[in-house]
């Protein structure tokens, strides 16, 4: 492709809070010619007890927040936003390429499956969507999905007890549902959840393979997308801008602890 | 007084989620001659870890929402409310009768306390902001005030763990550093926490007097605004309006859990 004809605008990466800096970090790494704008609305954090309508309205509001930023395709890298916002969003933005997490994901929960058994965990509200299990039965009508909702996992991600006899309870009472189902692959259905892979790898057992969608997003971008990313360096520098809707202080803590080698910094604090 | 003198319009009672229905069922059952609308921003909660300027802004909106509405006075049921955006709400709006939590909770606990050392568990921006200590020290300048920040009480309130071995352990380790600070009274700073008040009572142990801001609201509210209050009730029923910025099932379904004696419907969604 001829240099000139390549799209040099940046790719929007929208979540919730900081749990979506998983999914920046893999696709940062897979596309080093790429520029990206990452939204986290850590004002309005956690979606995932909120309506559909509510859900909805601030991912189209983070969208329009995004393409007046100049983007030229955009990642919701919150789960919840993906099962509740993106048909209202594809809808407003026909002309936009828009990826949520949850195909992605299921693409990989199909693939590894043997099964055909496949638990999924995630927040109260993606998990009543149901859109993890609609997403798995188009893809593979073989497939039974047990979907989960394990809303504890977030705050306790968030408030850093990732290995405390406390959090290997709570997990353990809360997966106990799916240990008897037969699943053999375990969709992480929310982006703070690979912060507790270990408890929850050691709760379900080694017949149980985790689910991430991080890498599954990179392949699928590339996939769809190929023409409008930028596959290899241009010898200009990777440009990372983060915006927030409360102050960043917060935020840049929580992202160092969680992706030490992302270097995070010149957060703006900007109102949806 | 004659009763053509009263004041018939309601009092607004504002929280960020269902914590403050505990403030709001204690009112109504000390105030029966009044009508309440209680405004609860689901949408948006929980407060506890957003800046103060966030917390500023919210708390404004719903402040003029229920002025819209007619309320003759407001009470801030939110501690992190009542920290961090009271201020501004007095500036804003002179003479408007308003009443936070904390210093009621504070007169409450030196009127209990007899060491002196007071212990304030409550969310990180109501900790942070330092208003409980400040407010105590005002009030007795002997006093010497121990703030604690108890991220996860919330959610495991929220989530119904409310006696489970998990809670145990995240309350006895939160509460650890309390442990040897010689506090007698312990001020429970979050509507949700007297959820808890079992387990906090168990770990702290029997010398330490807990708490709850939901009378002394009662009580300032008497002694402060005894001019806009109907004390007596007046034949009519007593009215009682709900207001949430998210869709209601899951606030109805909350409120009955923590509340049964409160009925809890006709739950209207509103935008602020």
């Amino acid at each position: 492709m001829d240099e000139r004809e390549r799209d040099p605008r940046p790719i929007g990466i929208f979540d919730s809070g900081v749990g979506g800096l998983t999914v920046l970090a893999e696709l940062a790494r897979r596309f080093p010619g790429e520029s990206f704008i990452y939204l986290g609305d850590t004002a309005r954090v956690p979606y995932g007890a909120k309506s559909a309508r509510t859900v909805e309205r601030y991912t189209l509001q983070a969208a329009s927040f995004l393409l007046n930023k100049g983007v030229k395709a955009m990642v919701a890298a919150c789960n919840t936003a993906s099962a509740l916002g993106l048909a209202a969003l594809r809808a407003a933005e026909p002309h936009l390429p828009v990826l949520g997490v949850i195909q992605p994901g299921c693409r990989a929960a199909v693939a590894t499956t043997r099964s055909h058994r496949v638990g999924v965990i995630g927040t109260r509200s993606t998990v009543a969507s149901g859109a993890y299990p609609d997403a798995l039965a188009l893809l593979e009508p073989r497939i039974r999905a047990v979907a989960l909702a394990c809303p504890l996992f977030v705050p306790l991600a968030e408030e850093g007890w990732l290995d405390h006899p406390a959090t290997r309870l709570i997990v353990a009472e809360s997966l106990a549902p799916l240990r008897h189902e037969g699943v053999d692959a375990l969709i992480l259905g929310c982006t703070h959840y690979p912060l507790l892979a270990p408890i929850i790898a050691e709760v379900m057992g080694e017949g149980v393979a985790l689910v991430d969608s991080a890498s599954a997003v990179a392949d699928e971008l590339e996939q769809r997308f190929i023409d409008v990313i930028l596959p290899a360096p241009e010898g200009r520098p990777q440009r990372m801008d983060y915006l927030v809707t409360d102050i960043p202080d917060r935020f840049v803590e929580m992202a160092r602890r969680i992706l030490p080698g992302l270097p995070v910094h010149g957060v703006e604090m900007v109102d949806l």
